[in-house]
């Protein structure tokens, strides 16, 4: 069968909690044979790594099978994971949340699903995903911000993921908008993702409460402080809560800040903001938009549009499918 | 006369206070016919558009006559400027310090020379040189930061100029280290520029001067404090002064910030540093590479060299060449 004969990639999107996967026409369209399963990293890296295959296995017969067609008709299989990894070995290099290090993740899948296939990181993915086939897919560049338990960042140039030289680029939840504020996780101070990670966000919210804010916010977690979330606090925004909204306002400005810091660097075409956050809607991006007007260069900031992510949940695995493309057929 | 048989190309270097102009063989090699002149812009847009107009053809009769040539065998010119500015129109949309509005530069210059040109801003020309014939003559990709007045910052990726979507990205001085910090002559507070740039660095000695630190610095002045430059500061540095020192080192830490930043985001193979600064030497890049390694992730960190600029004083006008050349001709 030659290469041209090859009708379908598929998407694998690792995560700490769950893994997905699902299959794209070669050419883009709708994600098929969609699936979920929790991670269950605790169990050790040959489970994940069997697990993941079944589940590509799984997604591939349900195409086939559906299409009259066999696994020769899978030109391959995109990858994203969390990093910091080597794409050029499809190794990971170390990864905190699932335990592992330098561990050849890529080859163990393709070897055992007898496709080729690629790797690169879960926040590249996801905003390539959203260049692809989301809110970038009209422009050449955009800069990604994913906003979770950390703050991911992913860089797509002229079409491309922007990698750096050592695979390490758009770490941008760790560019520091208070030099001696915030301990951030990653040992400096001040980082963006200390202040605007959905953990940062609970903190926050929290150490106001015990200095006396009034809110609705206790109410929602039967008094319990500990069980507020990043959600927790949207849920009060949009629920009229006035501690709430500071909070979230609060959250917008120095997610502006970070913004207006990319904006002036990158001068791109958009912004894209995925995650659990951008469900705040207006209470966020209103006054984010704000923080970017105060700090961003105007001739920069007027041709740049800021906006939430579209593919919520599947951006990563899209992505992942559109860097396989790139990386092993040479074009998305 | 084919394109082939062009042998050199002009550059020029704009800048508030000189007017750099000098050519060089297209492919590279040793700055021909360098001149250098005040630029007077008090004197208004015609008077320094004159000036460059007669630099450059002098500089073009020098060269031709030494090498029996004709204005024939010149390319074109290359034309850095402060910015913002159009590169596709060739026009300077607002520069604060020539007083220049909507003035199409490019094709001043190049109707009154009989030349084509290509304009850029001066940021970008002065990392440009130094990627092309510089401290970056072997890496791909490299941020430049330039400081003097302001702080500069210039983007090349893949051997080319980043412009982003509007011509205005590399705005690096204008990234926020200290959200709630000094504020910046740009109107936000906690600009990189507003701690690195050379006034900030005499601004910053002078503060603490007032406030009762010992050192040798007014002496250096015949106790005019407001004598004091960033130049005095690095001189007290190399005479040993204590408090000089500790001025350098609070710069060091600042620039770490900003440029810790850029290599989390960019992962870049270099980072040049230009401008009076640099002359501190080890009293900058020592404490300077302590705080990126504090603050940037180690496998960005380690692969990234930071150096101090090399064409001192020419990177302007070898980058404006440069530039016409990738520009106009396709490849540098």
């Amino acid at each position: 069968m030659s290469a041209d004969e090859k009708r379908w990639v598929v998407g694998v999107d690792l995560g700490g909690t769950n893994i997905v996967v699902g299959v794209l026409p070669i050419e883009g369209g709708e994600l098929l044979a969609l699936r979920t399963q929790k991670t269950e990293a605790a169990r050790g890296a040959k489970f994940v790594v069997d697990r993941i295959v079944q589940m590509v296995e799984e997604s591939i017969a349900e195409v086939a099978g559906a299409n009259g067609a066999s696994k020769e008709h899978f030109a391959g299989i995109g990858i994203g994971s969390p990093g910091p990894l080597n794409r050029e070995t499809g190794t990971i290099i170390n990864t905190p949340n699932l335990g592992w290090r330098n561990f050849p993740l890529r080859d163990l899948i393709a070897n055992a699903v007898g496709l080729p296939a690629a790797l690169d990181n879960d926040a590249n993915c996801a905003t390539y995903g959203e260049w692809w086939l989301g809110a970038g897919r009209d422009v050449d560049s955009l800069i990604g911000f994913t906003l979770g338990t950390g703050i991911g960042g992913g860089i797509v140039l002229n079409g491309r993921i922007f990698h750096g030289a050592s695979d390490s680029a758009g770490e941008i939840g760790h560019t520091t908008i208070d030099s001696t504020g915030r301990k951030c996780k990653c040992g400096n101070y001040g980082c963006l993702e200390a202040y605007a990670s959905g953990p940062a966000i609970a903190l926050r919210a929290v150490e106001g409460l015990e200095t006396g804010a009034e809110s609705v916010l206790p109410d929602l977690v039967n008094g319990r402080l500990e069980d507020i979330t990043a959600a927790t606090v949207y849920e009060g925004a949009v629920l009229g809560d006035g501690y709430s909204n500071e909070v979230m306002k609060e959250t917008a400005k120095f997610l502006g800040i970070g913004i207006a810091n990319i904006i002036n660097i990158f001068n791109p075409e958009m912004i894209v903001v995925a995650g659990g956050v951008t469900r705040a809607g207006d209470h966020l991006f209103v006054p984010l938009r704000a923080e970017v007007r105060r700090r961003a260069f105007r001739s920069a900031e007027e041709v740049c549009q800021i906006v939430p992510a579209t593919l919520l949940g599947t951006a990563g695995v899209i992505g992942a499918i559109a860097m396989f493309k790139q990386d092993v057929l040479g074009s998305v």
